[in-house]
């Protein structure tokens, strides 16, 4: 079977013209090992909660995974061979297009990772018997991500999670740091909690009684540390250097090599009874209700509604980096403790995890300050990828940090979230709206992003106002010019709104509480009837509340000048009126701006 | 000398306000130890290369570097009691606004990193003696960068590197995973390959003697875990729950009990006489010169140029993350083997060695695709802060990339990198423009990133032309539309403006290499001049060139229409040809959009 696995990476690569074969060739047995008795998984339904999962976080060595699944039946040649192919589900690197594919890899070291989400979501939310394999590359053992997955399974105790290596010794470019030393990865695993078993990694005996001890496994995690030979079974290629990424220079030699094209079957191993844990069911509750004029900041006002939502509905979960009494996370930590997951200060890890839970069904929310959400960037571009259902919460956004200083300051993270595809980017400027979006967020798509600030706000809303995601509200009329602000700087609108009234200057205000997807219709007509607007916004000026507006206004008919305002220094430590107005995003400055833009307009 | 440092730096959070004064008075002893005798450090020249560097990887604990400076000597108590005030350059987290400081810290798990990229310099580059002690807290030993911090240190055998870990056993919200547990910590860190010493961090003799042993080590770096009290000293607070990041209540009763204010003062060692390594001189040495109308991908023009500057200059050095030869960097790697780090498969490693080694002045290149550069965007955010000069190259751009698919494809760096504060983005569009803007990067400051596509494209200018960072290029005039774009999308938009031209529509073809700082003047007359605008850009479409042309265009007088294209679906496999036509970023979709947009022009 493996010899046919090789063959058909092999076919498929030539085929493309492209691809991985030879990563491919020195995983063959243990995915072999794998498929055939190990995996507990029903192809027909591959979202059953008793399915055991297959993560592939070597991703570039696609071809072996469609050759599996090929061997198991549930796509045929002709689809293997339209590999890398434009239109084809049978892309360079798995995604979940392919219903058996839980989550998309390619960016290496994050399959680990989602693994423990996954193995976390089956044992403590689900309780189901179902297990986590998870295939990665010796290359990606450097990827502090895959150290994070190490340290998190083994606190968890997660002994339904198996990481298997193909340790086939060389990287892209050259030899790993530690070659065949399997000594070497197994003291690290075991230094962290882990069972390692070493193992030849082309000895089908050696593999069946690893995968046989590891489904066996009763308190921690299991790693197979399997030495392999890169390119294994064709000597053009076998444990040579160079030929990494690229189809073989004679594919029908090395077929011969291999013995040639079969067409085996697996017969995959069937999961078990679900005797799963059947979640609860939904407690009606309403969201706490602040009451206008009071202060509260919407970091809070985060905690509290999610904490309701979590008893409105049994499939919400909430993760936090080990700031939960920062981010108010700790109240739902409080009153759901079986659905709380606390991840440490390891924000890869805390995205994974949601990553991989959202994939058996549950609904996360993760969070943490803005500023770290950075840390995870790249596990929120594969999550996007695996068209996956995640809702991030950023709290201590901008220069309204105050004190802390820079490091502390999310000043990015709307660029960062709304430049990743199909995302959702929220800032809200209440209490109550903020109550109302996290409800709303427990139904959303894509990935979702929430702003919050640190420091309390005045409550402007009533708590029965709907803020639909796409919408935003105009708080005050005004012909002469429209001020567009989210979160704080949305306070600070108001405030110059106010100043400008005393100067017979009528602005309106736009609470832009949704800057992905933005209201084009809302922007649009305050451009038409204003014909001026100054955009203010506590965050860098590339990618924000400021390029969103002006998106908008790019397709509308009538251009009209924009003044973004937008913290274009580096701030410092200092209270949060300080930095503002440093920053000039104050009222003021705003006042300044909008005066300035009425005087030049024509006419 | 240690309870003054804790009063210190009770005194400074009260001055405040606010600030972390029980995680800086469990590592009192610690930085008492290493500033008595051991930190080699010439306070009066900051910078010379002999110099021992301190990095306080917990950067919360601020006050006590801040009070440790004062009994250097160089802040006097004025200073430091304006911690964390507006203007004060006593922050609440470290920056290089103090001399003293090489790089900001406050986002956990970046100070080990860092002093690994410190510490390859000291020791593979200036040949010096020159030590690198990090002071991490035990939270952080949870993030992965420090593991594959401690895998390269390991790797590179850097017995100049010193991690002290002050394991208070309280993180911010409650107990870490290992509490005291100084084994647990211990067996990781020798699994990786470091020498590890386990002493009671409140043991002024166990301190001495550990910080002896750590700075005769000879072969592998060393880590001294410090089992320590948080708070200590101090009833109040010492070993509670919930003191974390707050001033103390009762600072008056804690200063009498740790026995009153003191001026004491250090006597910091000296630096021994440099026998370090004088950089070679440079070499006068021409660029690859490409000829007009021969194709070169954009990334082989970096590796070209890359190499050549390096013959250049003596103080160019270059990274990878074990993708050299798909960035180019091994023909760098290849001419200038002393000067080239493999990094492998771990970019926050990749920048954080980048951020160590130009704080010792040497001018790093750092490359990987530009999908990976995400991994590592909380370090280029820092970066930022540190205020540190590094060149980025993310290679393997967009759509472009064809069948790898979407995991490889870096369709969110742009935006990502113009949020950053002061950055530099540059995407040229033919070879000879990329040697030129790689030869200008070696003198640049800020973080400046390099955009560069996977697929060879025709050689546009001559050799001698100079690209200006903050300029752009007009290739084709017309004042019917301008169409603006950078990298492969300037080649499809100068099919379009073909295409036009036979329709009777004259188009102005700009070349953006010069995403940030942008040409406002030349994109501002083209406004003018045409009336209309096209961008397209192999990027989502947020954050990127057409918000780049839409900025420029906000504070132009005359407002036009622009229609922005960019990739607004997610990619799958196929060749560079087809995903570009279906993202509507190729010559056709631009000359359609540029046709119906002059169409749509008053008069």
């Amino acid at each position: 079977m493996a010899q046919q696995l090789r063959v058909d990476a092999i076919r498929a690569a030539r085929s493309a013209g492209s691809g991985h074969p030879t990563s491919a060739m020195s995983a063959a047995d243990l995915l072999a090992g794998l498929f055939d008795g190990h995996l507990r998984l029903d192809f027909d339904r591959p979202r059953a909660p008793h399915n055991d999962h297959f993560v592939l976080s070597k991703g570039h060595a696609s071809p072996l995974l469609y050759a599996g699944y090929k061997a198991v039946g549930v796509i045929n040649d002709e689809e293997l061979m339209t590999f890398r192919s434009f239109g084809s589900r049978i892309e360079g690197h798995p995604t979940p297009l392919l219903p058996w594919v839980d989550v998309a890899t390619g960016s290496l070291g994050q399959g680990l990772p989602i693994g423990v989400g996954l193995a976390l979501a089956a044992k403590r939310l689900d309780r189901s018997t179902a297990r986590v394999w998870v295939l990665c590359g010796d290359s990606e053992m450097t990827e502090g991500s895959v150290w994070e997955a190490f340290e998190h399974a083994a606190h968890e105790r997660l002994d339904n999670l198996v990481a298997l290596v193909d340790v086939n010794r060389l990287g892209q470019t050259g030899e790993t740091m530690h070659g065949w030393g399997l000594s070497a990865y197994a003291a690290r695993a075991q230094a962290f909690g882990w069972q390692a078993l070493e193992i030849d990694g082309h000895d089908a005996g050696q593999i069946e009684r690893a995968l046989t001890r590891a489904g066996q496994a009763s308190d921690r995690p299991v790693v197979i540390l399997a030495r392999t030979c890169k390119g294994k079974g064709v000597a053009e290629v076998e444990d040579q250097h160079g030929k990494h990424g690229k189809p073989l220079a004679e594919p029908d030699k090395a077929i011969d090599q291999l013995g040639g094209s079969r067409n085996l079957r697996f017969t995959p191993a069937r999961p078990g009874a679900e005797t799963g844990h059947q979640p609860a069911r939904r407690t009606p509750v309403s969201l706490t209700r602040h009451e206008i004029g009071t202060e509260t900041a919407t970091r809070h006002a985060y905690g509290s509604a999610l904490r309701e939502l979590g008893t409105l509905r049994a499939d919400v979960v909430a993760l936090d980096g080990e700031v939960s009494n920062s981010t108010f996370a700790e109240l739902f930590r409080d009153s759901h403790p079986d659905r709380y997951f606390e991840m440490y200060i390891a924000e890869q890890q805390l995205v994974a995890s949601a990553v991989g839970m959202q994939a058996r069904g549950w609904r996360p929310f993760a969070s943490t300050f803005a500023a770290f959400l950075t840390r995870a960037y790249d596990f929120v571009r594969m999550a996007a990828i695996s068209r996956a259902n995640i809702r991030l919460m950023g709290s201590h956004a901008g220069v309204a940090t105050g004190e802390d200083g820079p490091s502390q300051m999310g000043l990015e993270d709307i660029a960062a979230f709304r430049a990743i595809h199909g995302s959702t980017v929220l800032c809200p400027s209440d209490a109550n709206q903020t109550a109302v979006l996290v409800e709303q967020l427990a139904d959303s798509s894509g990935v979702c992003y929430l702003r919050t600030s640190r420091g309390s706000v005045p409550v402007l809303y009533d708590p029965a106002q709907e803020f639909p995601i796409g919408g935003s509200t105009v708080l005050r009329d005004g012909t002469d010019v429209t001020l567009v602000g989210a979160g704080v700087t949305l306070h600070e609108a108001l405030s110059a709104a106010e100043n400008l009234a005393s100067e017979g200057l009528r602005a309106r205000v736009i609470d832009l509480y949704s800057i992905k997807p933005v209201d084009t219709e809302t922007i649009a007509r305050a451009a038409v009837e204003t014909g001026a607007i100054v955009t203010v916004e506590d965050h860098h000026p590339e990618g924000g509340v400021g390029d969103a507006v002006l998106e908008a206004l790019a397709s509308a008919d009538t251009p009209v000048p924009v003044t973004k305002l937008a913290v274009r220094t580096m701030p410092g430590s200092g209270k949060a009126a300080e930095l503002m107005r440093q920053a000039r995003i104050d009222a003021h400055a705003i006042a300044e701006a909008a005066g300035q833009l009425v005087a030049s307009k024509p006419g």
